[in-house]
Parts: C-alpha cells; structure tokens; sequence
C-alpha cells in the first residue's frame, strides 16, 4: 500500500477568490494534517490556453502564493511547487502520448465541453488538446494516489488511470501508482450577480485579499430574490446568493436555518441578511488578508519558499521518470561512470 | 549570421543499410568537414509508432551508432547525441504545443501521408499526430540552421520555420532560429528485389555490416530485366535495380555508361554486371564492416562516445531552453541565489 499523497492545484491566471476557498483551499488545509500533500501551481496547463499571452500566466504566480498563505495552508505541511520548473512532466507527458489515441483524446467528456466552452473549434492548440496527459504526467510523477476534483473532472483522473495501468503492463510491473478521487461535497458557489460561475472576467468574485470596504460593498451589491420588494414579503431561497454564501460560509448553521424560515414566511429583510453575511465574511477572511498583505510584501521569500518547495518536488518527479525511463529500457548510460 | 549548423539523425529500429549510407551517411560524412554536425539517434521519436514495442528502439541504439562510426563518421568532427537524455527537447515541445493548432497537424502533408502508410486511422497515437511540433522542438534545440531532407520532408521544416516566426513574434525578439533544407540529389535506392522501399522488414537490404558472402549473394539475387532471357538479347536498364545500384556506388561513370549501352543493345550478361557491382561493393563496404566489427566489439566505449556527445548536446540545448523560457517570463527563480 502507497502512503496517501495529494496532488492539487491551480492554474495562475487570476487572483484566488472564495469561490476557491469554499471549493478547495478549505479542504487543504485540513487535508495537509492527514496527507503528504502537494500544491502546484499550473503554470504549463494555464500556456496551453494562454500561449498568446504569457504574461496573464507568469504575472499571476506569486499572487495565488500569497492567496495559499492567506487560505492557512502552512509551507511546512503543505509542500508548494511551479510546474513550469519540473521537467520531468514533460518527459513523462512525451512518453505518455505514445499510449493514447488522438480519437480516445477527442472522446474525452472533459476536454469536449471546454473546447465548446473555450469557443476554440478548429483553432484548438495541440497542447490543449493533449492536456489530459499533461495531466496524467503531473498525478503520476508525485505518486498521487489522491487527487481532489469536481464530478466534471473525473474523466481526467479516468485517463490517468488508464495510462497507468497500460504503461504498468506494457512494461509488465507495477512503476506507475493509479490514483482516485477525493469528491468535493460542496456544490459550485455562485458569483455575487448569481451567476453560476464565479470569475475574474465577470467582475462577480469576491478575492481572498480584498479590504473590508470591498467586502462589504460586494455583498451589499448580491444578488437576493427580485421578487422580495417588501419585508414583510415571504422570500425565496434557492438561487438567492446571499443564502448560498451563508450556508457556505456561515459556521452557525441553526442560525441560518431559522433566518431560511424567516425569510420564506415574510419578515426578513434583505438588509438584514446581508448583515449578517458580510459580518461572517469579514471575521473568515480579516486574517487572511492580513497573512495575504505580509506574504506579497515580501516577494523574494514568497518565491524562495516556493522555490524550495519545487526542488523536493523535482527530487520526487525525476525519481519517477528514471524508473519509468529504466523499465522501457531507455536508461542505456546507467551502467556508466 | 548564424554560424551552420546541422541537425540529422535516424530513427534507431533497425541497422543501417547501402540506402541509408547513399541516401544521407555519405553526405554527413562530407558534411563534417565544413558544418557544426549534430547526429542524434532519435529513439522518441521511434517510439511514437513503436509506444508498445520500446525494446525494438532500445536495442537498436548502439547498432546505428557502430554503423555511424562504419559509415566513416568521425566522433571528433561529428557530435552524436541520444534523444531521449536531451530533456530540453520535451519542455521545448510542450511550449510550442501551444502556438499549434491541431487543424494544422492534421493539414501536414507529411503525417497525412504516413499516417495513411501505417494504417493508423483512428487508432492514432497522439504522439505521432504532434511529432512534426516534436521536431521543430529538436531542430530549434540545436539552432540548426541546416537539415538535409528529402523531397517528403519539406512540410516538416515548414511547420518548423512557422512556429519560430510565431514565437519570435510573440517575444518580440529572435529567440529561436529558422532553418533552411538540405535537399538530397541522389533518388532514394531501390530494394535488392526491385521494390521502391528498402526496408529490413522486407528482407531487401544490403546492410553496413553484411559479411563479404552476404554481400555476394545479395547482389547475385538481384532484380534485374525479366525479359533479358539470352545474354544477346537486348536489354532494359530503367528498373533493373543492378544498373540503380552502379549508378549509385560505382566511382568509375564512364565505365557505367558504357555498361548500359552494351546491356542495351545486347551482348552483356546478368552475371557480368552483378560481378562488377559486387567488386565495388565490396570494395566499399570492407572497411565499413571492419570498423563495424571493431566498433561494436566494444559497447562500453561505443556507449561512452554517446554519452559524451550527449552531454555537449544536453549543453546546448539546456541553454536554448533557458532563452525560451526567459523570454516567455518563466524564469522565476532566476534573480535568487
């Protein structure tokens, strides 16, 4: 039996917001007590739909360092690593391309629904293409065995486990360790606007590092039920943004259970809720702006610490390529010296 | 004005032959003494249509360099290198990957018609489909300003050129260097049965290292006219593979022109021709086998001139990576230490 490794990650095209935070930042930091856990930051994976702009990429990687110091996640639990900086994915990704068909990649349920998503149709990159053995190369050269991801990416981790188990009988041993899936149980957090998805080009997240003014304002701004003009009027719930945050955010449950029954009965005013809400929000995420503020104002130990993180990281992945390369026999020059 | 360099190579997946040797060993042998020459033994890319056969590339690599070294290849002139040991080439294709659509791999003329030739279809291995971006990653590695190609080869130095013009555009600065074609003169050499293909899966070649009887029987086996019954009648000589052969080894051109015109009109046996053509061949290839037979006696050497080559390439190739990555702002942990 593997010891329980994590990999995870993001890819640095944008300032981390609670959308992340509700949907994985949270998690790792409880996870990095229980398991060797391993944050990278998708540098790579985040070119192969920004080849044309690097910059968007290179200027946003010391950002979402400071967001992981803002979430908790404590650089001597957790370790931190740049993909762009670990050659051995490349090599392996290079190796793993062998074994997949171009028709087996188009089928891939995942990359189908962002190339339509993404607009891309026949200007689709190679490399975007081909990431989910980009991906394959990144679980697989940690020796994940654990890798936290929405119900929408389980056909990745599929085709991971499948290169794996092709390449362990190609080469007749066990050299690669297939991986699962730590299922996130937390639905999709809406943006402020009550759209579905929270981004940075939408103007709807709210960051991990914003003052308390922008806090509150965002949350004054949210998104309720159009149809709830007076208070005495009975309110709806579902879709109502500002009830999708408390029941993400809120830590007193019963609290927002009889505010629920409140607002749905009539009586509950807007105003009232989003109180609530925004004095919620401001006591999770004060600290963290306040770790937020300390880790960008220095940014030559921000990138040492993740500079040291990325040289374990690259001991572990070269270590995995040299045994994939040795069982496919390509290590001819090992017997040298 | 670049200093030339050539970048050439063969895929390791069988021993070299009198094709490989007329239709690019002899140039390369000439090409040493006025170009820069890289020779890399390109086992990655053998292995993008041999993924499930790795020990038929693996076991071929010392092979073609005892052949190299047979050929005439001088270790002191010629640098040769391993694919496989340069990981600068698999960064450097996963950059790329990204400036590439996969419309305009499908477009290449070049795989079209390979993947046609190998019967592929659907079950075509992604790393074949991207093995021109793989290419360009290996010419630009080397600022190989010269690549000797045949005819069919044109579309790959193509897609080479256009990927450096988009990612000089992109950085704005001449990072990465275009190549230009060295277009072989002499025809490609028929097998010893006639057929256009030379290849040891056909069992039709004439390899570097066949003994003198061999060699013998070889060219006695020979295709030649099938309607020159008598040594009187008149015969063919387009087609008939002896007169392809003379054409293409015998040193004496006079001698071969009056050949034909006596073979022509009449009068000139079979046998008389292919006991001219085995004389000059095994004139040239005596010291080729010996040098064969002397280099392959030692591996350990053979194997140390590889990895020496291979290290003075992984040099070079190391520091064109750093420019590209530089240029794109990859280079973070540049301005420590």
């Amino acid at each position: 039996m593997h010891n329980p490794v994590i990999l995870t990650g993001d890819r640095p095209t944008g300032k981390l917001h609670i959308g992340h935070y509700v949907g994985s930042l949270r998690q790792r930091v409880e996870a990095q007590h229980h398991y060797r856990q391993f944050v990278m930051i998708a540098d790579l994976q985040a070119l192969t739909d920004n080849g044309h702009n690097p910059a968007k990429v290179t200027d946003h990687v010391l950002e979402v360092m400071a967001d992981y110091l803002a979430a908790g996640l404590d650089p001597t639990k957790t370790t931190f690593c740049l993909q762009s900086a670990l050659p051995a994915l490349a090599e392996l990704t290079t190796y793993y391309l062998n074994l997949v068909s171009v028709a087996r990649l188009e089928r891939n349920p995942t990359v189908k629904a962002e190339i339509q998503q993404k607009g891309f149709e026949r200007s689709l990159p190679a490399g975007f293409l081909i990431y989910p053995v980009s991906q394959a190369a990144d679980i697989t050269a940690f020796r994940a065995t654990h890798v936290p991801v929405g119900e929408d990416q389980l056909p990745m981790l599929e085709q991971t486990n499948e290169i794996v188990r092709r390449f362990n009988t190609l080469v007749g041993k066990e050299v690669l360790t297939e991986c699962q899936p730590i299922l996130s149980d937390t639905g999709r957090l809406p943006g402020i606007d009550g759209k579905a998805k929270m981004s940075k080009s939408l103007g709807n997240t709210i960051e991990l590092g914003m003052s308390a003014e922008e806090i509150k304002q965002a949350v004054f701004a949210m998104y309720t039920d159009p149809n709830h003009l007076k208070v005495s009027d009975p309110g709806q719930v579902e879709g109502n943004t500002v009830f999708a945050y408390l029941d993400a955010f809120h830590p007193d449950k019963a609290l927002v259970a009889e505010m629920k029954a409140h607002y749905q009965r009539g009586g509950l005013g807007d105003m009232r809720c989003k109180q609530v809400l925004n004095d919620c929000l401001q006591t999770l995420l004060a600290p963290m702006r306040e770790r937020r503020e300390a880790a960008i104002a220095d940014k030559h130990q921000l990138l040492r610490l993740l500079q040291q993180g990325t040289e374990q990281a690259r001991a572990l992945t070269d270590e995995v390529l040299a045994e994939v390369k040795g069982a496919m026999g390509l290590d001819y020059f090992a017997g040298l010296n």
